[in-house]
């Protein structure tokens, strides 16, 4: 074994936030998506995570998160130094998280890059995101700000797309290419042409570039916002008068999309098989089928299932017997203090319950 | 007001058994049907029961039960007098149950009628009730076993049928017929066929008849039960001997059927809306919507229940939130032990899970 080969001076930043919204009553606001295990392999998909890029950064993480969750993230990664936590006193979207790390890890090691990944996806061969990681950190060294762009394996309408220019012969990267821009989710009938096109890739929202690099474009796209994360890089203490006051903004509007105008930005093209988990549709077209149910997928503990010519998802904590009979494509996600039971066709409707529930006083259950 | 005028010399009898695996996971073994409040009412079946049936008789109500619900009971119903409820070591059926408090009436009141009412039934018209009930005593003091048949809303195929003879003529109960037999549940095509010739009536169960004579209807027809019926009745210390010996035998395979064929009962036609409850398709159909939810029935707090875009029924203790998103003809029914989620047009099924659960060695949920 002995884990994969160490990709010299690559430091990970791991964003460990959002709430998972689609994923309710699983995820909360107090216990969000990237804490809980939803692959059934025993680790959450934060650990899961932090398996993959621990071995090629020889340790070398860094985990950005929110206040709320820094005594969890802790937990759930014992060997994880205290200094590679940055807390954010509140959510600032992705760029101030990813920048102030930039930052932090500049100051550490000049010439670093990053490698930026989310605490909450779901990667199928970790050899193979390896193997593009790597050949992003080649391109990232040459200049690049560099993405991972997912090789569509449907018209997917849930996320951004990236439109793929000509490939740059990057020596050590023989697949990256060149990117022509960043284009927003798109409609169903957009998005079948941007995969019949073979021009277009998921942005799933990995990015990496060296640290000094970010800060320049940084300076150059968001000049403020530079000049603040830089203030609490430098000095931690003002980190809670001045992270308020950051412009809350993604890292594809703040830098990316602007780069790639600019013809700065790269990407190698993954078929690592990726999955945001975004929502139930989502979790279910992960999980195998239980055994004996055909068309049948649980998600912690299949002794506490009993069913009957049933399909779709169970979620259940195994605090209790989960009975189906003759339900099709259905959604049961069971905990201690909220149920919800959906068709699987409207995954995406669990953020409205969500909304009905804060505004109805039940801010408690979100 | 004032409650129902009383009808002379009536002893009302409440069989209060049978498990309702139908309406798992609501019934249990342990917490039968008849124990909740299944209408919403904040008044369970047994009290329900109780309150339709004291006023007509002045309290005089005799509940048959398992020892294993005696306490339940006497806590339901504060009023019961400790001598009216009589303890069945083991279940042996209606005949059994019905026939031991016959035995015990008529030695308190030798020409005491006795109706026999189950304690799980729903009756939507409780002034329509009592007239019916008055017209069977009224016949039954003829001499006749009484039955009140339920005139069919439907071609139901759970239930047995009563084909009704000529009109009777009785003084004071002028809709009274002979029966010329009972038969067994039909299949749906002699379901239909039963309806459309206005002939037959619903059996539920229901029975009135001066218990002196069905005591002497027992020595007809199944002499060994009468035998064993009358020693426990006067010696109760002997019931734990006696009592699992008894014949497990329904009161209309024991006495019904073969006194119909003898031109000894009579009927009369019930339309107070009947209900046996008999499972959740039953229940939801007696439930009203709820509000702002055309289509969506909510047993047990609608507070904790958020719906979108979906119908059918929700059990639920109210001990944790149910959110329901584009899901048509569901049963949630929500125990803190066990869950269960079916199509409406599966309610016969529970039992199958049931008897699952008992294979799998799971008897605790059951």
């Amino acid at each position: 074994m002995g884990g994969p080969e160490e990709i010299g001076g690559l430091w990970a930043v791991v964003p460990a936030g959002g709430a998972g919204t689609r994923l309710w009553p699983l995820s909360r606001a107090a216990s969000p998506k990237f804490l809980h295990d939803l692959s059934g392999t025993g680790r959450s998909l934060l650990q899961s995570t932090w398996d993959r890029l621990e071995g090629m950064t020889r340790g070398r993480v860094v985990i950005v998160t929110g206040s709320a969750h820094v005594a969890a993230v802790r937990e759930q990664l014992p060997s994880l130094d205290a200094a590679d936590v940055l807390v954010e006193p509140c959510p600032r979207d992705s760029m101030p998280a990813i920048g102030l790390a930039a930052a932090v890890i500049a100051g550490r090691e000049p010439d670093a890059v990053i490698g930026s990944f989310a605490a909450d996806h779901v990667i199928g061969d970790v050899g193979a995101f390896h193997d593009c990681v790597r050949e992003a950190v080649a391109v990232a060294r040459t200049g690049y700000l560099v993405t991972l762009g997912v090789t569509p394996t449907g018209p997917a309408t849930a996320f951004g797309y990236i439109r793929q220019g000509p490939a740059l012969g990057t020596a050590g990267a023989p697949s990256a290419r060149g990117v022509l821009e960043f284009v927003e989710k798109p409609d169903a009938s957009t998005a079948q042409r941007y995969l019949d096109s073979g021009e277009f890739l998921w942005n799933a929202g990995m990015f990496v570039v060296r640290a000094r690099l970010l800060m320049g474009l940084l300076e150059d796209y968001q000049p403020e916002l530079a000049r603040g994360l830089r203030e609490v890089a430098a000095r931690p203490e003002r980190m809670a008068q001045v992270w308020p006051s950051l412009t809350r903004i993604a890292i594809d509007n703040a830098v990316a999309e602007p780069a790639a105008a600019d013809g700065r930005v790269a990407v190698v093209p993954a078929s690592f098989g990726w999955d945001d988990v975004g929502d139930f549709a989502s979790l279910a077209g992960l999980l195998a089928d239980s055994t004996g149910h055909p068309g049948l997928k649980v998600l912690g503990g299949a002794d506490g299932v009993v069913a009957r010519d049933s399909t779709g998802l169970v979620a259940a904590g195994g605090q209790r017997l989960v009975a189906l009979v003759g339900v099709d494509d259905l959604v049961v996600v069971d905990t201690p203090d909220a149920l919800l039971v959906m068709h699987r066709d409207r995954a995406q409707e669990v953020r409205a319950v969500v909304e009905q529930l804060k505004e109805s006083g039940r801010a408690d259950l979100v």
